[in-house]
């Protein structure tokens, strides 16, 4: 009979509600080698965690972190938690056991990061950054298609992250805004991710020239009203960057373009995506999320064209999305975090890796600590 | 405190499975008026549904749907069985008062459809049929711009939706395929959903001329490999249309074009429809089916031009998405039925009407019969 | 040494403007197996036809078409004049032994295009009438691959051609929209171009039910501005069809979906064609002209989707457009009209037909025709 | 009575072919407040060129650049000459009091560029440099937006200008791969056209870092068949860049990332240029040429979207596009050349600069270099 594997989530907001669901939908959906049970949300605000739990389906609701990673009941803590607390969470949950799931960025800087994965490692857990996009059928497809050389030798690397949220110099400070907090802006939070798609799909990086900008200095510090004549009017600093842009070479040789920013209006989650191989090319972008475009260099020459494939075939033939519904219909955005879950609890079962591990966050950090030197220096950094 | 409802699924299949993620998802987005609890799933096949009730997280299994209907512990029946058993089941749920969802079409023919809505509004229980469709967000945001004016006039209807999964002749005979199970074929499985989504954005029908035609007459009983030479496969009749068409005119002067049809190579589940108004034009595409685009004919000149709207910002803004991620974050095919569910439920709690009826299903299904009649005389058919 | 055609161009506004410049441009990019010399240019309004004649290159000027077709200096007859004066032309130009290059629709109606072709033929001249899209590179290629069998058998020919020049009350009544010098609206001027294309990429029309509708009865005799109050503004009757539909079934068993429409908002030139075969299908947009979109079944199962095919590669793999720019660099409308005027000119030397001939502008036609009887009859009409 | 500009153009291959086009269309469809002669094609080669000549209409031919800058019978100098001819023709040109439109790059150099700009500084002559798509409508329509304030403050400006031409390692040597006579590979020849649509658009470049790379470095030396065993391949080294990126700061804060390449496969002459501002964007593909893309942050927030604006409407409304079309009737890459070419000529007629100049030249060619400069010293670089 198969196991049970009892689940800590540490975070309700945004991530806490999309690995609520995560765990929640994986069995319906998988065929999960073990059992699993939302047992414990934890969060710091009593009242808020105590709503999130009912309305997200967990057991029992936890305000302080340590209780839980130290539960003997726990087999899993999924740290969803800002960034500044994923260090301390990981590296305690390690070394009481519990197997890991972390959000990205893994955490505020490479030591940290370091640490984080020297704890896993040293405690044998299985360890995971939940760099979701990974797992969208048409990455995953992309994926497997560069790994059989569809594309050949892979030239270039060209990548735009690009979101609208912060146009508005009215949009108030919050957490992800603050270096304390976060880390950093747009380069930990979404620069992360095209970083994490670039090392999946072509390989590492060796060295980078990059560029951080902070377009907006100051910011309300709440959505609360404008003041009457006479007040002042409360603002904080906003002490991250707010777009990130590398050029950068790869170690196969290949060219990499990114630029990550919150500042394009109309784009809401635009991760665009161009890889250009010596024998064709595939294009993504989020907001089309479950088409994948293919050049075929070696299609006829009468009819070459990038095709539009729509990953939504059964299982055999694309990945993840055959365990969902009939070619045609759709999937989205929380299915990313299904498809991690799934994957994730397999692994605990079979106590092997599953990429990408803390080593790959590990890698990415340095990637983001290598544009911020950049950025620092004027110059380019070899990683 | 909230009510409680419980609910009987009939069906486990396709439809089993996307309504019984429906029931357990409703809950968790949207602030239902009273509570739902998976009760019991039913099947004629006792292993299937046994297997299906455990994987879809049903607390009870039942191969009789009449006891389903019958018993007091239920109080809503969802009927997801083929489409042969959708009028006894809901004239017997209605006889003992449960409140029913129905899937799409609403039965084999108008006759049965009326004794359906006769049923339900006799026991004064609420009656839905299941035209997902209508609450896809993009689609709810086209209802409510046509509704204020922002197309103008209404003067054409062009709608089709395309299938390729019988362009294979190999593909074998199913209910689907049977008229005694099915009642139609493309007419009443997609060109229902066109139909429906006509009759909810621009008006009635008012005369149709329509054709119906099948492309492949005879097919395998069941997708076994090829017999070996000497001896006979086994061959079945396929008993209903492989394509319907049809135009038409509506009540308020628009023209209608409608194609439904399994044999677009390449079009898994593209029901695209275009509306265009004195004012304005709106596109849609199944297959994009977090976009709307809008011609506003009153945008300056210069830069008038289809936008491009990512259907997906937060609450009071579109409809239904805001209840799920952030701006840019897409959702699929399966949260339709969520949508539906939703609205279903406090329809229930406050016993009024929930748009689509079985009015709605009566209404539908003349408009299938006059194509199929149309078809049969060679001539246009009044409504 | 090459001969040299004298081309006489009765019309000389958009018509004309277009033919000009295919007569001029010809020479300079195709190697034409003669020389041409746009020798006359032909109009009712004299300051009219003089000025064209000096913008769009002409030696001479006329107001008579009569000495045109009589002129023994003149080889080809180009007619681009109003739709009534078509037959009149041409059977003239036929008689002195001209060849023919004419305008579409042929003729007012059947009777008018069958003297027109018994003249050509029994002339023995070369005719063509200008369906120039046939000679968009795209359609070309579509052609070549259906003709290689890469779509399979033809199933579904659906075909849209929207515009929106007629949305606006206000627009002014002008030739096109009066029965006597037209024939008919959208039937002949538009839905004649996918009647043409469906007979081209498909096959014949072997039964139609057809619509037609006017959306606007009155308008303005002219752009005027609006009158003063007390005075009484001119209006006059629209005569022809704002809109045309049909349904219908073509030779080879493929079904047939046209809609011909001026009233679509924000459609401008939407040719939007959709051939499903067998085997795959192709898409084709004329505001997106330059593309083809093919899927093919029998790509790989993960990796089939509609190709986007940019028909811009040099002679021998993409059809006329080699003539142009290197690859990747577009061509626009008026090339397809230089395209005609190519093989014409050529098939002028060889004296052997050239398609589209007066026959495809005879059975073109009569679809026109049973259109137009299936609307007034209110049945299907056989051709 | 108009006067006549008698135009000597240089270079008879892909330039010379577009620009001769261009001398011969403008004045058909642009009232030129001069009248124009095409006069004198020169090319190296005597039986090209006098081929040239009369395939693209020009009244004499001339091997002899320094003939045709030194006639007193040219009034127009149009060089269209590889690029390490440019300064030493421009020069002589202006010498001889000629107006003189230039191909892009300006020069090899930016010692070069200056020396051209000063030469026809000094002679008073009209000077400009063929950066051909400025003119395209779309991109003249989003210079006229910015203009008038729709994007608000410019933030990002994004560009990829993508090729794949020299993706196949069998691609032979040319002109345009050696350093002597080119000057640089893609950063002057395509990067250089999205460093002017950058400049043109949004502004000065303040710094820059830039990445230079070669992906094959060495090539045939001709297109002939491989040898046969035994005998050695010839074979050329490659002296210029196959692909150039820079990341930049803009003087009004913007931030820049251009890639340029000619090893995207699949990508025939994709100019991507993406315009972020604080109040809206614009985004515009050279393969989709017709089309503008604008997203304005001020519409309703439920209808928010980019537009896909066709840009051909009439004049008046659309920039250069009335002057040839209906809406709809697409335009081509050809049609760059004949607008510049009808600005150009009526510039020479007042006496007036017309962008982009000489000047504008130079500029580009300081960017060029700076890149240049960057790659060679890993640094940043201030312009």
């Amino acid at each position: 009979m198969a196991r049970t594997f009892r689940v800590g989530l540490i975070g309700y907001r945004f991530m806490g509600r999309a690995h609520s669901n995560a765990w929640r939908q994986a069995p319906r959906f998988f065929n999960l080698k073990a059992n699993v049970e939302l047992h414990t949300l934890c969060g710091r605000n009593t009242a808020g965690v105590q709503a999130a739990r009912a309305q997200l389906g967990w057991q029992h609701a936890a305000t302080d972190w340590r209780e839980v990673v130290e539960s003997p009941l726990i087999d899993i803590v999924d740290i969803g938690a800002p960034n500044d607390l994923h260090a301390e969470i990981a590296i305690a949950a390690a070394r009481n056991g519990k197997h890991i799931l972390c959000e990205k960025p893994l955490a505020l800087n490479v030591k940290q990061a370091e640490a984080m994965l020297a704890a896993a490692q040293k405690a044998r857990v299985v360890h995971m950054v939940c760099h979701n996009y990974r797992r969208i059928p048409a990455i995953a497809l992309a994926k497997k298609m560069i790994g059989e050389g569809a594309l050949g030798k892979i030239l270039h690397y060209h990548a735009r992250y690009a979101q609208d949220w912060l146009v508005d110099p009215e949009f108030p400070i919050n957490w992800r805004l603050q270096k304390e907090t976060s880390g950093s802006g747009a380069n930990g939070d979404i620069n992360a991710h095209i970083i994490d798609l670039g090392r999946y799909l072509v390989g590492e990086f060796k060295e980078v020239c990059g560029l951080l900008h902070t377009f907006v200095a100051e910011r309300p510090l709440s959505d609360a009203p404008v003041p009457q004549r006479g007040s002042t009017r409360k603002m904080g600093k906003v002490t991250v960057d707010d777009a990130a842009l590398l050029i950068g070479r790869m170690e196969n040789g290949a060219l990499a373009n990114l630029e990550a920013t919150r500042f394009a209006a109309g784009r809401k989650n635009h991760i665009a995506i161009e890889i250009n191989g010596s024998k064709g090319s595939v294009y993504f972008d989020f907001e089309d999320m479950n088409r994948l475009k293919f050049f075929n260099g070696d299609d006829p020459k009468d009819r070459q064209g990038f095709r539009d494939i729509l990953v939504t075939e059964r299982s055999g033939i694309h990945p993840f999305i055959g365990n969902w519904w009939p070619p045609g219909h759709l999937i989205g955005y929380e299915h990313t975090f299904i498809h991690t879950v799934a994957d994730f609890v397999n692994a605990c079962v079979e106590g092997k890796p599953v990429q990408p591990t803390f080593e790959d966050g590990v890698k990415n950090q340095r990637v983001l600590a290598a544009v911020a030197e950049s950025q620092h220096k004027g110059r380019w950094v070899k990683l």
